[in-house]
Protein backbone atom coordinates (compact mmCIF):
# COMPACT_ATOMS: atom_id res chain seq x y z
CA UNK A 1 0.00 0.00 0.00
CA UNK A 2 1.39 3.92 -0.55
CA UNK A 3 1.32 5.88 2.02
CA UNK A 4 0.34 9.45 1.57
CA UNK A 5 1.44 12.27 4.03
CA UNK A 6 -0.72 15.41 3.77
CA UNK A 7 0.42 18.62 5.55
CA UNK A 8 -2.74 20.33 6.06
CA UNK A 9 -4.00 24.16 7.18
CA UNK A 10 -7.60 24.63 8.01
CA UNK A 11 -9.62 27.82 9.57
CA UNK A 12 -11.69 25.67 12.15
CA UNK A 13 -14.26 28.17 12.36
CA UNK A 14 -16.56 26.74 11.21
CA UNK A 15 -15.82 22.89 12.56
CA UNK A 16 -16.68 20.36 14.91
CA UNK A 17 -13.26 20.23 15.27
CA UNK A 18 -10.76 17.24 13.44
CA UNK A 19 -12.62 13.99 14.39
CA UNK A 20 -15.24 12.71 11.38
CA UNK A 21 -18.52 12.86 13.64
CA UNK A 22 -21.42 11.58 11.69
CA UNK A 23 -23.52 14.78 10.60
CA UNK A 24 -20.92 17.37 11.87
CA UNK A 25 -18.96 19.11 9.67
CA UNK A 26 -15.33 18.14 10.72
CA UNK A 27 -11.96 18.39 8.85
CA UNK A 28 -11.15 14.77 8.95
CA UNK A 29 -14.49 13.90 7.80
CA UNK A 30 -14.22 16.71 4.35
CA UNK A 31 -10.80 15.33 4.37
CA UNK A 32 -12.56 11.63 3.54
CA UNK A 33 -15.51 12.84 1.49
CA UNK A 34 -13.21 14.21 -0.71
CA UNK A 35 -10.49 11.06 -1.20
CA UNK A 36 -13.26 9.23 -1.54
CA UNK A 37 -14.36 11.11 -4.62
CA UNK A 38 -11.11 10.31 -5.89
CA UNK A 39 -10.22 7.20 -4.46
CA UNK A 40 -13.39 5.31 -4.70
CA UNK A 41 -12.71 4.22 -0.85
CA UNK A 42 -12.46 5.59 2.04
CA UNK A 43 -9.34 5.60 3.62
CA UNK A 44 -8.79 5.81 6.99
CA UNK A 45 -7.04 9.14 7.85
CA UNK A 46 -4.72 9.79 10.75
CA UNK A 47 -3.96 12.98 11.82
CA UNK A 48 -1.27 14.49 14.20
CA UNK A 49 -3.40 15.57 16.80
CA UNK A 50 -7.32 15.60 17.01
CA UNK A 51 -7.31 19.62 17.48
CA UNK A 52 -10.58 20.62 18.93
CA UNK A 53 -13.79 22.23 17.76
CA UNK A 54 -12.96 25.71 16.78
CA UNK A 55 -9.51 25.03 16.63
CA UNK A 56 -7.18 26.35 13.54
CA UNK A 57 -3.94 24.70 12.06
CA UNK A 58 -1.39 26.20 10.02
CA UNK A 59 0.71 22.58 9.89
CA UNK A 60 -1.40 19.67 10.78
CA UNK A 61 0.10 16.71 9.42
CA UNK A 62 -1.87 13.35 8.53
CA UNK A 63 -1.78 10.34 6.36
CA UNK A 64 -3.30 7.91 4.41
CA UNK A 65 -3.00 4.32 2.39
CA UNK A 66 -4.43 3.77 -0.95
CA UNK A 67 -3.69 1.67 -4.02
CA UNK A 68 -4.65 4.91 -5.85
CA UNK A 69 -2.10 5.43 -9.17
CA UNK A 70 -2.94 9.39 -8.44
CA UNK A 71 0.44 10.85 -7.60
CA UNK A 72 1.57 12.94 -4.75
CA UNK A 73 1.69 16.06 -6.26
CA UNK A 74 -1.99 15.56 -7.69
CA UNK A 75 -3.65 14.29 -4.52
CA UNK A 76 -2.92 17.95 -3.24
CA UNK A 77 -4.23 19.48 -6.22
CA UNK A 78 -7.28 17.41 -6.71
CA UNK A 79 -8.08 17.42 -2.83
CA UNK A 80 -7.32 21.23 -2.78
CA UNK A 81 -9.76 21.28 -5.54
CA UNK A 82 -12.75 19.56 -3.77
CA UNK A 83 -12.40 21.07 -0.49
CA UNK A 84 -13.87 24.35 0.51
CA UNK A 85 -10.70 27.23 0.91
CA UNK A 86 -11.05 26.91 4.72
CA UNK A 87 -9.03 23.60 4.57
CA UNK A 88 -5.95 23.65 2.76
CA UNK A 89 -3.29 20.88 1.47
CA UNK A 90 0.14 22.73 1.95
CA UNK A 91 2.08 19.70 0.78
CA UNK A 92 1.77 16.09 -0.27
CA UNK A 93 4.67 13.56 -0.06
CA UNK A 94 4.56 9.82 -0.45
CA UNK A 95 5.92 8.34 2.46
CA UNK A 96 7.64 4.70 3.87
CA UNK A 97 4.68 2.49 4.52
CA UNK A 98 4.96 2.41 8.64
CA UNK A 99 4.84 6.45 8.75
CA UNK A 100 2.10 7.07 10.86
CA UNK A 101 1.47 11.31 11.66
CA UNK A 102 0.23 10.39 15.29
CA UNK A 103 2.25 8.19 16.33
CA UNK A 104 5.82 9.34 15.05
CA UNK A 105 4.62 12.96 16.10
CA UNK A 106 8.23 13.70 18.09
CA UNK A 107 7.18 17.60 18.73
CA UNK A 108 4.16 19.82 18.10
CA UNK A 109 3.90 23.54 18.45
CA UNK A 110 0.98 25.40 19.13
CA UNK A 111 0.23 29.10 19.14
CA UNK A 112 -2.26 30.79 21.02
CA UNK A 113 -3.04 34.77 19.90
CA UNK A 114 -4.42 37.19 22.44
CA UNK A 115 -5.81 40.42 20.77
CA UNK A 116 -4.79 43.42 23.01
CA UNK A 117 -6.09 45.94 21.36
CA UNK A 118 -9.56 48.08 21.67
CA UNK A 119 -10.94 47.11 18.39
CA UNK A 120 -10.77 43.20 16.46
CA UNK A 121 -10.03 43.95 12.93
CA UNK A 122 -12.70 42.21 10.79
CA UNK A 123 -9.94 40.01 9.06
CA UNK A 124 -8.83 38.21 12.24
CA UNK A 125 -11.67 37.83 14.42
CA UNK A 126 -11.56 34.20 13.93
CA UNK A 127 -7.79 33.71 15.06
CA UNK A 128 -8.04 35.51 18.20
CA UNK A 129 -9.30 35.74 21.56
CA UNK A 130 -9.68 39.19 22.56
CA UNK A 131 -8.64 40.07 25.74
CA UNK A 132 -8.42 44.02 26.55
CA UNK A 133 -8.34 44.44 29.57
CA UNK A 134 -5.05 45.27 31.35
CA UNK A 135 -2.14 42.21 31.85
CA UNK A 136 1.41 42.39 33.09
CA UNK A 137 2.91 41.05 30.29
CA UNK A 138 6.51 40.36 32.17
CA UNK A 139 4.57 38.45 35.01
CA UNK A 140 2.82 35.96 31.96
CA UNK A 141 6.24 35.92 30.35
CA UNK A 142 8.04 34.68 33.79
CA UNK A 143 5.14 32.08 34.79
CA UNK A 144 5.30 30.71 30.95
CA UNK A 145 8.66 29.59 31.52
CA UNK A 146 7.54 27.44 34.57
CA UNK A 147 6.09 24.92 31.90
CA UNK A 148 9.13 24.45 30.63
CA UNK A 149 10.25 20.68 31.15
CA UNK A 150 8.55 17.34 32.53
CA UNK A 151 5.55 17.26 34.39
CA UNK A 152 2.87 16.14 35.58
CA UNK A 153 0.07 18.17 33.92
CA UNK A 154 -3.20 16.84 35.28
CA UNK A 155 -4.10 20.31 36.51
CA UNK A 156 -3.69 21.42 33.23
CA UNK A 157 -6.13 18.94 31.42
CA UNK A 158 -9.79 18.48 31.26
CA UNK A 159 -11.16 17.59 33.88
CA UNK A 160 -14.00 15.06 32.38
CA UNK A 161 -12.23 11.83 31.26
CA UNK A 162 -11.42 11.84 27.47
CA UNK A 163 -10.86 9.34 25.25
CA UNK A 164 -7.31 10.16 24.64
CA UNK A 165 -6.51 10.93 28.34
CA UNK A 166 -7.66 6.97 28.85
CA UNK A 167 -5.93 5.40 26.33
CA UNK A 168 -2.55 7.66 27.16
CA UNK A 169 -2.86 7.11 30.65
CA UNK A 170 0.08 8.83 31.82
CA UNK A 171 -0.37 12.54 32.50
CA UNK A 172 3.52 13.23 32.47
CA UNK A 173 4.25 15.80 29.62
CA UNK A 174 7.63 17.40 28.17
CA UNK A 175 7.62 20.61 27.08
CA UNK A 176 10.16 22.32 25.21
CA UNK A 177 9.44 25.67 24.64
CA UNK A 178 6.92 27.64 26.66
CA UNK A 179 6.82 31.88 25.46
CA UNK A 180 4.96 34.50 25.38
CA UNK A 181 5.32 37.40 22.67
CA UNK A 182 4.52 40.92 21.93
CA UNK A 183 4.38 39.79 18.23
CA UNK A 184 5.59 41.68 14.94
CA UNK A 185 3.32 44.08 13.90
CA UNK A 186 0.27 42.10 11.50
CA UNK A 187 -1.55 43.87 9.22
CA UNK A 188 -4.12 46.38 9.99
CA UNK A 189 -2.77 46.21 13.68
CA UNK A 190 -1.12 48.36 15.73
CA UNK A 191 2.26 47.18 17.47
CA UNK A 192 1.87 45.28 21.12
CA UNK A 193 -1.67 44.92 19.73
CA UNK A 194 -1.12 41.31 19.59
CA UNK A 195 0.43 39.05 22.08
CA UNK A 196 1.19 35.32 21.17
CA UNK A 197 2.17 32.52 23.50
CA UNK A 198 4.38 29.54 21.83
CA UNK A 199 4.40 26.28 23.21
CA UNK A 200 6.44 23.50 21.74
CA UNK A 201 6.12 19.94 23.30
CA UNK A 202 6.24 16.05 22.67
CA UNK A 203 2.38 15.85 22.77
CA UNK A 204 -0.68 17.37 25.16
CA UNK A 205 -3.13 16.40 26.99
CA UNK A 206 -6.87 17.57 25.70
CA UNK A 207 -7.47 21.58 26.97
CA UNK A 208 -3.99 21.48 27.70
CA UNK A 209 -3.06 24.45 26.14
CA UNK A 210 -6.12 26.68 26.80
CA UNK A 211 -5.94 25.27 29.96
CA UNK A 212 -1.96 26.76 30.69
CA UNK A 213 -2.89 30.20 29.24
CA UNK A 214 -6.20 30.94 30.66
CA UNK A 215 -3.69 30.21 33.62
CA UNK A 216 -0.97 32.85 32.47
CA UNK A 217 -3.95 35.09 32.19
CA UNK A 218 -4.92 34.92 36.22
CA UNK A 219 -0.46 35.52 36.81
CA UNK A 220 -1.43 38.62 34.62
CA UNK A 221 -4.36 40.24 35.88
CA UNK A 222 -2.47 39.00 39.71
CA UNK A 223 -4.31 36.43 41.08
CA UNK A 224 -1.54 34.35 40.46
CA UNK A 225 2.14 35.05 40.50
CA UNK A 226 4.76 33.18 38.71
CA UNK A 227 5.91 30.71 41.82
CA UNK A 228 2.27 29.46 41.76
CA UNK A 229 2.87 27.58 38.85
CA UNK A 230 4.87 24.51 40.70
CA UNK A 231 2.28 24.57 43.50
CA UNK A 232 -0.13 24.08 40.60
CA UNK A 233 1.36 21.02 39.12
CA UNK A 234 1.89 19.34 42.77
CA UNK A 235 -1.82 19.85 43.14
CA UNK A 236 -2.40 17.29 40.26
CA UNK A 237 -6.53 19.26 40.44
CA UNK A 238 -7.97 20.21 37.07
CA UNK A 239 -9.92 22.45 38.62
CA UNK A 240 -7.41 24.86 40.15
CA UNK A 241 -5.96 25.88 37.03
CA UNK A 242 -7.23 29.41 34.82
CA UNK A 243 -10.21 28.86 32.79
CA UNK A 244 -9.58 26.68 29.51
CA UNK A 245 -9.42 29.50 26.80
CA UNK A 246 -12.10 29.98 24.00
CA UNK A 247 -10.62 27.89 21.07
CA UNK A 248 -10.36 30.12 18.48
CA UNK A 249 -7.05 31.55 19.84
CA UNK A 250 -5.28 28.13 19.45
CA UNK A 251 -3.76 27.39 15.90
CA UNK A 252 -1.61 23.57 15.33
CA UNK A 253 1.57 25.50 13.57
CA UNK A 254 3.96 22.91 13.35
CA UNK A 255 4.08 19.05 14.22
CA UNK A 256 8.03 17.15 13.85
CA UNK A 257 8.34 13.63 13.22
CA UNK A 258 11.12 10.70 13.25
CA UNK A 259 10.31 7.47 11.24
CA UNK A 260 12.10 4.65 13.30
CA UNK A 261 14.32 2.92 11.57
CA UNK A 262 13.36 -0.50 11.35
CA UNK A 263 9.84 -0.61 9.61
CA UNK A 264 7.18 -1.20 12.79
CA UNK A 265 3.74 -2.93 12.24
CA UNK A 266 0.33 -0.92 13.83
CA UNK A 267 0.40 -3.05 16.59
CA UNK A 268 3.70 -1.81 17.95
CA UNK A 269 2.85 1.65 17.21
CA UNK A 270 0.19 1.27 19.40
CA UNK A 271 2.11 0.11 22.19
CA UNK A 272 4.50 2.84 21.49
CA UNK A 273 1.55 5.41 22.41
CA UNK A 274 1.60 4.96 25.72
CA UNK A 275 5.68 5.46 26.50
CA UNK B 1 -27.83 68.43 14.90
CA UNK B 2 -25.04 66.55 16.15
CA UNK B 3 -22.70 65.05 13.34
CA UNK B 4 -20.98 61.37 13.70
CA UNK B 5 -17.86 60.63 11.96
CA UNK B 6 -17.71 56.54 12.13
CA UNK B 7 -13.96 55.15 10.86
CA UNK B 8 -15.04 51.81 9.86
CA UNK B 9 -13.09 48.21 9.05
CA UNK B 10 -15.36 45.27 6.94
CA UNK B 11 -15.28 42.33 5.25
CA UNK B 12 -17.03 42.08 2.44
CA UNK B 13 -17.02 38.78 1.73
CA UNK B 14 -20.67 37.85 2.89
CA UNK B 15 -22.60 41.09 2.21
CA UNK B 16 -24.00 42.95 -0.74
CA UNK B 17 -22.22 45.90 -0.81
CA UNK B 18 -22.33 49.13 0.96
CA UNK B 19 -25.23 50.68 -0.44
CA UNK B 20 -28.86 49.50 1.36
CA UNK B 21 -31.00 47.15 -0.33
CA UNK B 22 -34.05 45.47 0.87
CA UNK B 23 -33.35 41.88 1.41
CA UNK B 24 -29.98 42.11 1.13
CA UNK B 25 -27.11 42.08 3.63
CA UNK B 26 -25.15 45.47 3.30
CA UNK B 27 -22.89 47.26 5.26
CA UNK B 28 -25.02 49.85 5.57
CA UNK B 29 -28.26 48.78 6.18
CA UNK B 30 -26.40 46.78 9.36
CA UNK B 31 -24.98 50.26 10.89
CA UNK B 32 -28.60 51.69 10.02
CA UNK B 33 -30.39 48.40 11.96
CA UNK B 34 -27.61 48.97 15.02
CA UNK B 35 -28.23 52.99 14.86
CA UNK B 36 -32.21 52.71 15.00
CA UNK B 37 -31.66 50.38 18.18
CA UNK B 38 -29.90 52.63 19.61
CA UNK B 39 -31.46 56.33 18.69
CA UNK B 40 -34.67 54.84 18.25
CA UNK B 41 -34.86 56.68 14.95
CA UNK B 42 -33.13 55.54 11.11
CA UNK B 43 -30.59 57.96 10.63
CA UNK B 44 -28.98 58.52 6.69
CA UNK B 45 -25.70 57.30 6.71
CA UNK B 46 -23.54 58.80 4.43
CA UNK B 47 -20.43 56.66 2.98
CA UNK B 48 -17.46 58.15 1.42
CA UNK B 49 -17.34 55.78 -1.13
CA UNK B 50 -20.18 53.04 -2.03
CA UNK B 51 -18.04 49.48 -1.94
CA UNK B 52 -19.17 46.49 -4.25
CA UNK B 53 -20.52 43.60 -3.14
CA UNK B 54 -17.32 41.24 -1.87
CA UNK B 55 -15.12 44.56 -1.27
CA UNK B 56 -13.57 44.64 2.00
CA UNK B 57 -12.60 48.56 3.98
CA UNK B 58 -10.14 49.01 6.49
CA UNK B 59 -11.09 52.44 6.62
CA UNK B 60 -13.98 53.57 5.43
CA UNK B 61 -15.33 56.95 6.81
CA UNK B 62 -18.81 57.49 7.11
CA UNK B 63 -20.99 59.97 9.12
CA UNK B 64 -24.89 60.30 10.36
CA UNK B 65 -26.98 63.26 12.23
CA UNK B 66 -28.62 62.52 15.20
CA UNK B 67 -30.40 64.44 18.10
CA UNK B 68 -29.33 61.34 20.53
CA UNK B 69 -27.49 62.09 23.48
CA UNK B 70 -24.99 59.41 23.27
CA UNK B 71 -21.56 60.39 23.46
CA UNK B 72 -19.45 59.40 20.38
CA UNK B 73 -17.08 56.87 22.19
CA UNK B 74 -20.60 55.55 23.45
CA UNK B 75 -21.82 55.01 20.14
CA UNK B 76 -18.09 52.95 18.65
CA UNK B 77 -18.62 50.72 21.82
CA UNK B 78 -22.52 50.30 21.21
CA UNK B 79 -22.42 49.62 17.95
CA UNK B 80 -19.44 47.14 17.83
CA UNK B 81 -21.42 45.63 20.49
CA UNK B 82 -24.70 45.08 18.13
CA UNK B 83 -22.60 44.50 14.95
CA UNK B 84 -21.28 41.02 13.55
CA UNK B 85 -17.53 40.53 13.98
CA UNK B 86 -17.51 41.17 10.19
CA UNK B 87 -17.86 44.91 10.53
CA UNK B 88 -16.14 46.91 13.56
CA UNK B 89 -16.06 50.80 14.12
CA UNK B 90 -12.60 51.85 14.54
CA UNK B 91 -13.63 55.17 15.43
CA UNK B 92 -16.24 57.60 16.12
CA UNK B 93 -16.17 61.30 16.73
CA UNK B 94 -18.18 64.17 17.04
CA UNK B 95 -17.33 66.88 13.81
CA UNK B 96 -18.40 69.81 12.33
CA UNK B 97 -22.14 69.93 11.11
CA UNK B 98 -21.53 70.50 7.58
CA UNK B 99 -18.99 67.90 7.18
CA UNK B 100 -19.76 65.18 4.59
CA UNK B 101 -17.94 62.07 4.59
CA UNK B 102 -18.31 61.99 0.46
CA UNK B 103 -18.65 65.42 -0.06
CA UNK B 104 -15.11 65.93 1.49
CA UNK B 105 -13.50 63.60 0.48
CA UNK B 106 -10.33 64.64 -0.86
CA UNK B 107 -8.09 61.70 -1.27
CA UNK B 108 -9.35 57.56 -1.42
CA UNK B 109 -6.53 55.11 -0.99
CA UNK B 110 -7.48 51.54 -2.44
CA UNK B 111 -5.62 48.39 -2.12
CA UNK B 112 -5.92 44.88 -4.25
CA UNK B 113 -4.11 42.12 -2.96
CA UNK B 114 -2.97 39.48 -5.54
CA UNK B 115 -1.70 36.07 -3.98
CA UNK B 116 0.70 34.22 -6.00
CA UNK B 117 1.58 31.20 -4.41
CA UNK B 118 0.31 27.93 -4.98
CA UNK B 119 -1.94 27.98 -1.99
CA UNK B 120 -3.74 30.02 -0.85
CA UNK B 121 -3.80 29.98 3.49
CA UNK B 122 -7.13 29.73 4.91
CA UNK B 123 -6.68 32.77 7.16
CA UNK B 124 -6.54 34.85 3.66
CA UNK B 125 -8.37 33.68 1.01
CA UNK B 126 -11.52 36.15 1.87
CA UNK B 127 -9.22 39.19 0.86
CA UNK B 128 -7.21 38.00 -1.84
CA UNK B 129 -7.33 37.37 -5.89
CA UNK B 130 -5.55 34.06 -6.31
CA UNK B 131 -3.49 34.52 -9.71
CA UNK B 132 -0.49 31.84 -9.07
CA UNK B 133 0.72 32.19 -13.11
CA UNK B 134 3.42 33.87 -14.61
CA UNK B 135 3.87 37.11 -14.48
CA UNK B 136 6.11 39.89 -14.85
CA UNK B 137 6.37 42.27 -12.15
CA UNK B 138 8.35 44.90 -13.59
CA UNK B 139 6.65 45.57 -16.30
CA UNK B 140 3.37 45.61 -14.87
CA UNK B 141 5.32 47.93 -12.20
CA UNK B 142 5.90 49.99 -14.95
CA UNK B 143 2.57 50.09 -16.22
CA UNK B 144 1.41 51.22 -13.31
CA UNK B 145 2.78 54.50 -12.95
CA UNK B 146 1.59 55.43 -16.62
CA UNK B 147 -2.02 55.48 -14.63
CA UNK B 148 -0.71 58.25 -12.59
CA UNK B 149 -2.07 62.16 -12.97
CA UNK B 150 -4.91 63.19 -14.56
CA UNK B 151 -6.73 61.39 -17.25
CA UNK B 152 -10.16 60.53 -19.20
CA UNK B 153 -10.88 57.10 -17.23
CA UNK B 154 -14.10 56.17 -19.55
CA UNK B 155 -11.69 52.78 -20.82
CA UNK B 156 -11.05 51.71 -17.01
CA UNK B 157 -15.12 52.11 -16.01
CA UNK B 158 -17.94 50.09 -15.69
CA UNK B 159 -19.04 49.78 -19.45
CA UNK B 160 -23.04 49.48 -18.08
CA UNK B 161 -23.49 53.32 -16.88
CA UNK B 162 -24.26 53.73 -13.20
CA UNK B 163 -26.04 55.61 -10.98
CA UNK B 164 -22.61 57.28 -9.70
CA UNK B 165 -21.29 57.65 -13.45
CA UNK B 166 -24.76 59.36 -14.63
CA UNK B 167 -24.66 61.77 -11.35
CA UNK B 168 -20.87 62.46 -11.37
CA UNK B 169 -20.69 63.03 -15.51
CA UNK B 170 -17.23 63.48 -16.19
CA UNK B 171 -14.75 60.72 -16.56
CA UNK B 172 -12.05 62.42 -15.68
CA UNK B 173 -9.76 61.31 -12.60
CA UNK B 174 -6.64 62.17 -10.83
CA UNK B 175 -4.80 59.38 -9.18
CA UNK B 176 -1.81 60.36 -7.17
CA UNK B 177 -0.42 57.20 -6.20
CA UNK B 178 -0.33 54.34 -8.68
CA UNK B 179 2.02 51.40 -7.80
CA UNK B 180 2.42 47.72 -7.52
CA UNK B 181 4.45 46.28 -4.79
CA UNK B 182 5.97 43.28 -3.33
CA UNK B 183 4.16 43.13 -0.06
CA UNK B 184 6.38 42.17 3.28
CA UNK B 185 5.77 38.85 4.57
CA UNK B 186 2.69 38.43 6.42
CA UNK B 187 1.59 36.08 8.72
CA UNK B 188 2.04 32.22 7.38
CA UNK B 189 3.10 33.22 4.21
CA UNK B 190 6.25 33.07 2.27
CA UNK B 191 8.18 35.86 0.83
CA UNK B 192 7.18 37.16 -2.30
CA UNK B 193 4.05 35.13 -2.38
CA UNK B 194 1.89 38.58 -2.08
CA UNK B 195 1.71 41.39 -4.61
CA UNK B 196 -0.05 44.33 -3.82
CA UNK B 197 -1.38 47.06 -5.99
CA UNK B 198 -1.73 50.32 -3.92
CA UNK B 199 -4.27 53.13 -5.73
CA UNK B 200 -4.41 56.85 -4.47
CA UNK B 201 -7.02 59.22 -6.10
CA UNK B 202 -9.29 62.04 -5.49
CA UNK B 203 -12.14 59.97 -6.61
CA UNK B 204 -12.77 56.75 -8.74
CA UNK B 205 -15.26 55.68 -11.04
CA UNK B 206 -17.06 52.08 -10.54
CA UNK B 207 -14.76 49.15 -11.06
CA UNK B 208 -12.26 51.28 -12.12
CA UNK B 209 -9.69 49.87 -9.46
CA UNK B 210 -10.54 46.61 -10.49
CA UNK B 211 -10.35 47.07 -14.12
CA UNK B 212 -7.20 48.69 -13.91
CA UNK B 213 -5.61 45.84 -11.86
CA UNK B 214 -7.20 43.67 -14.72
CA UNK B 215 -5.44 45.72 -17.40
CA UNK B 216 -2.32 45.34 -14.79
CA UNK B 217 -2.52 41.51 -15.48
CA UNK B 218 -2.43 41.60 -18.74
CA UNK B 219 0.29 43.43 -18.97
CA UNK B 220 2.26 41.23 -16.60
CA UNK B 221 1.47 38.57 -19.05
CA UNK B 222 2.72 40.08 -21.54
CA UNK B 223 -0.44 40.45 -23.69
CA UNK B 224 -0.28 44.92 -23.28
CA UNK B 225 2.84 46.76 -22.61
CA UNK B 226 3.53 49.56 -20.32
CA UNK B 227 3.46 51.79 -23.34
CA UNK B 228 -0.08 50.97 -24.13
CA UNK B 229 -1.46 52.46 -21.08
CA UNK B 230 -1.76 56.05 -22.57
CA UNK B 231 -3.42 54.50 -25.84
CA UNK B 232 -5.97 52.56 -23.71
CA UNK B 233 -7.23 55.74 -22.23
CA UNK B 234 -7.01 57.32 -25.68
CA UNK B 235 -9.91 54.63 -27.03
CA UNK B 236 -12.02 55.87 -23.89
CA UNK B 237 -13.82 52.38 -24.44
CA UNK B 238 -14.66 50.53 -21.48
CA UNK B 239 -14.59 47.31 -23.32
CA UNK B 240 -10.71 47.77 -23.98
CA UNK B 241 -9.42 47.52 -20.64
CA UNK B 242 -8.43 43.94 -19.02
CA UNK B 243 -10.86 41.94 -17.34
CA UNK B 244 -12.73 43.33 -14.09
CA UNK B 245 -10.77 41.60 -11.31
CA UNK B 246 -13.37 39.98 -8.72
CA UNK B 247 -14.20 41.99 -6.05
CA UNK B 248 -12.57 39.95 -2.84
CA UNK B 249 -8.85 41.23 -3.29
CA UNK B 250 -10.14 44.67 -3.13
CA UNK B 251 -10.01 46.77 -0.07
CA UNK B 252 -10.93 50.78 0.44
CA UNK B 253 -7.91 51.36 2.55
CA UNK B 254 -7.95 55.08 3.65
CA UNK B 255 -10.18 58.31 3.07
CA UNK B 256 -9.18 61.55 3.63
CA UNK B 257 -11.06 64.74 4.09
CA UNK B 258 -10.98 68.25 4.15
CA UNK B 259 -14.13 70.40 5.58
CA UNK B 260 -14.33 73.67 3.86
CA UNK B 261 -13.83 76.65 6.07
CA UNK B 262 -17.16 78.29 4.66
CA UNK B 263 -19.85 75.71 6.00
CA UNK B 264 -21.63 74.69 2.93
CA UNK B 265 -25.66 73.32 2.41
CA UNK B 266 -25.98 70.13 0.34
CA UNK B 267 -26.88 71.76 -2.47
CA UNK B 268 -23.19 72.92 -2.82
CA UNK B 269 -22.22 69.70 -1.74
CA UNK B 270 -23.55 68.48 -4.80
CA UNK B 271 -22.73 70.65 -7.03
CA UNK B 272 -18.89 70.30 -5.52
CA UNK B 273 -19.16 66.81 -7.03
CA UNK B 274 -18.98 66.78 -10.25
CA UNK B 275 -16.10 69.08 -10.54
Amino acid sequence: MRNIKLTLAYDGTDFSGWQIQPGQPTIQGALTDALEKLTQHRPAIYGAGRTDAGVHAAGQVANFKTESPISAPDFQRALNALLPPSIRVLASQEIAENFHARWHAVAKTYRYRIFRGDVVPPSIWRYVCHYPHPLDFDAMAEAALRFKGEHDFTTFAATTGSEEQDRERSPIRIIYRSEIVRCAQRDSMAPGDEWEYIVRGKSFLRYMVRKMVGTLVEVGRGRLAPKDIPALFALRDGSKSGATMPPQGLCMVEVEHQIPAEPVGHADAFSNSSH
